[in-house]
């Protein structure tokens, strides 16, 4: 930005004038310099570039997605779902925001990724969600066929996607197997649904106090 | 109804007043009548007794939707959630009409019936649905906690009630156990389902050839 400086203040006195003219000239030639500023070189960046394209960034995205979920006071798991490199459907979970227990951000995802593509079939579509798929989840995954599966944190007790059973890799006897792909972003994940449950056991005590 | 009659139009002509007043003796009395016709005994009508509670009463109700489905091209199934004997909530499989593979039967009738309550929770629900449900629709039954599942006929290839596998009774790990009862109209509903198969193949081998 070049500052906009009165030229009848210049006029005004020329003690007050000089600096001003000065800084002005750096301005415009810093306006006019292209580039700007020099690209950073490969070395000094290499752990900042952003691949648009891999797992991470689209786990970033269902992050974003739990975050919302956490502000509205809802278990903080998000999804999206991907194709071809383009986001299709995104969600956070929503039970209590509906009162519908089948709201989940896997649910509202795929749901919302067969809208866009006005098919059932997420042939050549990534799932990727923040926490393993529950029963309800997995099952549904299976009967929309997304080629893959991204989850953050594992569910030992009762996740099926290996934690407590597997429907996403139980082919036969179900009509469709995931390739699945655990614990991208997991930790980041796992801190965000302790804290959600920390803070709600906090609530609680305080309630019954 | 007794039916109304104009008291002046009775005043015009004893010929015509005559006969409206026989009517109307005859309805004043049909009216007063307690009880309106004699109940029948029960060795007349021992088979014909519809009992409004029964199993049998509401899975009837819940395969009038899976003939719903039947016209409309889609898998032939049907559910209905009953509250305190009343049905709160009924669905049949639209997985082609909505383009989701996640709208069969149950899925809707559960998110009907949480509407029709405005909570999630359906307790001192029976959800009735034709054919055993699969692990998606069970895993979601299991978090809107019915009381009761009653099915028809099983699906012992991807069953999630017995099955299969057996998500409804699976507690622990998972939060909640139903009560399930199978079998009833196991056999309708599965002659219904064949012949929608049947005619299926028909249709694609003639397409094919």
């Amino acid at each position: 930005m070049v500052p906009f400086v009165s030229e009848n203040l210049f006029k005004l006195s020329p003690v007050i004038y000089e600096p001003f003219l000065i800084e002005k000239a750096m301005w415009d030639l810093v306006a006019r310099a292209k580039p700007r500023y020099n690209p950073p070189t490969p070395s000094m960046t290499e752990d900042l570039i952003i691949d648009l394209h891999s797992d991470s960034h689209f786990m970033q995205q269902a992050m974003r997605e739990a975050h919302k979920a956490y502000a509205a006071g809802e278990v903080p798991v998000g999804a999206v779902v991907v194709h071809e490199g383009r986001v299709i459907g995104r969600a956070w979970n929503q039970v209590e925001t509906l009162k519908d227990a089948t709201a989940h951000a896997e649910m509202l995802a795929l749901t919302a990724a067969q809208q866009t593509l006005g098919d059932w079939r997420l042939e050549k579509c990534t799932l990727f969600v923040t926490k393993e798929p529950c029963p309800m989840c997995a099952g549904a995954i299976v009967h929309c066929r997304p080629d893959r599966v991204v989850f953050g944190c594992g569910d030992p007790k009762s996740g099926a996607a290996g934690g407590w059973i597997n429907l996403l890799e139980a082919n036969p006897p179900l009509n469709h197997r995931c390739d699945v792909t655990a614990g991208v972003m997991g930790e980041e994940s796992l801190a965000l649904l302790q804290s959600f449950f920390r803070e709600a056991r906090q609530r609680k005590k305080m309630q019954d106090s």
